[in-house]
Parts: structure tokens; sequence; C-alpha cells
């Protein structure tokens, strides 16, 4: 196959999207970020790449606790809407219905399926960007959503987010179960 | 909706999954990561968490340069095999036909269709895990994923990853235009 150089830029791919959520001066804020990823297993920690001077993080760093909440795609508008309005701009205190769980200060979106609430671990400086390092102290999951005692991914149905600039994708088919079928591969 | 505590774990969520590949003493190894994240735009820089220890950072460090590969659905058992298997243990130089772009000492896997060669920018240490962030120098993609000059989703096909241990699905159904959507967001 040919290969064609697109030059030095991100390539195109699916990353989730998540709501952040954080109280600022007593009240719930949420921003949309697609730049997220797991920093490590024990303790469960999350990792969320954000622009510096985003309102959402002065929450964060007011209270040290902040939300990852995962939303359908039924959501999506929400989402979108999160990632389009300034925090700075415009109240966005009631896009979702938010709850409180064990760390009291970290406001979470009942409408999402999926949320974990997070205790500030670290922010680590990449010059235009930081990275939020967060603890998981609970999780939350829509009790519709659990099968054979866990989460499932088609009843969670997450939304995904293809760089650069969308479009948002649903998850589709399974293709093979993870640690699994490598053992059949066989070297060329 | 009832919500239900699940304790202090990680969620279950989506993400991609790539092939991280360096030249270790002058030979490709190819390692399988889920853990990954855009950290900049500007410049382009990606970042990959990884469990300590691992060959395919030895020879990021030893070069300075490594490649992020996003395999298709059809490369889900070669990526597989590069999760189940140490570089330390086996070969694993031949999983995937390896090409060199500008660095010269990147090697990348010609069955993904996109392929990034980066730089080592930085290394982060979060104790049990640690990040490599790497400045995309050049990206290739298979020209027959070209769709009106751009790389196409559901042409590339990629392979997405379900926190924790799977399975591996494909990309769904488009659900919506990023950017655009939101703005049809009303309070309620």
């Amino acid at each position: 196959m040919e290969k064609i150089k697109l030059g030095p830029k991100l390539p195109r791919f699916v990353l989730p999207i998540v709501a952040m959520g954080a109280n600022v001066g007593g009240k719930p804020n949420y921003c949309a970020v697609a730049w997220v990823t797991v920093i490590g297993n024990d303790p469960p920690m999350l990792g969320l790449v954000l622009g510096k001077g985003r309102k959402t993080m002065e929450g964060a760093r007011e209270n040290g606790t902040f939300s990852i909440n995962l939303p359908g795609t039924t959501s999506a508008m929400a989402l979108d809407y999160c990632g389009l309005v300034s925090g700075h701009e415009r109240d966005k205190s009631e896009i979702f219905t938010s709850f409180y769980g064990t760390l009291g200060s970290a406001p979470m979106a009942e409408e999402c399926p999926l949320s974990a609430e997070c205790s500030l671990h670290k922010i680590v400086d990449f010059g235009n960007t930081e990275m939020i390092v967060g603890e998981v102290k609970e999780s939350y999951v829509d009790e519709n959503c659990i099968v054979d005692g866990n989460p499932d991914i088609k009843k969670l149905d997450p939304l995904i987010y293809a760089m650069l600039g969308g479009p948002y994708y649903s998850v589709g088919n399974k293709i093979a179960d993870a640690y699994k079928i490598g053992k059949d591969f066989r070297k060329k």
C-alpha cells in the first residue's frame, strides 16, 4: 500500500469524550474534554489534558476535587454545548443535573451513565496545555447499565470523538476478545 | 435513574489502542498501548502511558525517537499479540513490516493505515507508570484511506479497546457533528 505523507500533525483517530465537572465558587461547571487517558490502575488514576485558562480547572484547583462523566450518545448535544461555550462567559451549572458523592465538592452529571469522582493528584505543565491527574475515589453507574454485575459497554453506549474536529461516533461491533485473540498470531 | 456505587476503580470506557514502535539495539520492537492521548496541537504532541520496564521504552530512550501506529480492525490479532508477549522474552521485530521515515530510527508498521513518527519530548514519572510525550515530526497514511484529501475514519476503521480487559470494538455510526449540534442545546 502506498503511504502518503501528511506532515507534522496530529493523526486522525478516535478518543472518548467526557464532561469534566468542578465547583467554581460553589457552583457546578462542566467542560468537554476528549484528551483523556488512564494514568494508572493502582491506585486508579485518570488524566485530562486541557488548554490553559479553563474555568473548570479553576474549580478543580479551588476544591482539590473534580469529576469525570462519560456521556451516552443521547447526551451529544449537551456535551457539544459544553465545548462550544466558555464558563467564563455563560453559566453552565444547569447543563446537567448535578449530584455529589463521597468527596462532597465534585459535581457529577446525573444524565451521564458513568461518573468518577476524583481528588486532584497532580497538574503537569506542557506549555500551552496542562494535564490534571486525579485519583478516582468513587465511581457511579446507572443501574440499568449493569449486566452480570459489571457496567456493559453497549448499555453505556459511550460517545466517541474523532480527532480533529469530529464528528462524534458510537461504539460499533465487537471485533475480538483482548488478551486472547493474539494467542493465535503466527509470525509471517 | 438509580446510581450504583462501584468503588474507587477505573471506569469502564473505551480508548484507542495503538502499537508503539521503537528500535532496541537496532531492531524494531512494538508494544500495545491503550493509555494514549493528545498533549497538544501546536506543536502536535501525543502521550502514551506505560507500566515501567517495557522494552519499547528502552528503545525510545536509546534513540530519542518512537512511533505511534493506529491499527485497523483487521490487525486486532497482531495488536493483541503485541500486548500478550514481552519484547524481553520474544523477538517482536517481525510482527509488522517496518518502514522508516524522516527521523530514520523510529520503525513504523506498514500494516497500520496511520502512523506518526515522534521525537521524544519528555517522560513524566507517575510511580508505577510513566508517560512518554512525543512531538509528531511526520505522519503517514494509506493512500486508500484518503477521502477528499483527508484521512477518513470509516476507511481507517480503527480498533478501539474497552477498559478494563477488552473486548476490542470497531467505530460505530456517526452520531452528530462536533462544534455544531450543541448550538441547538437549550437549558432546561
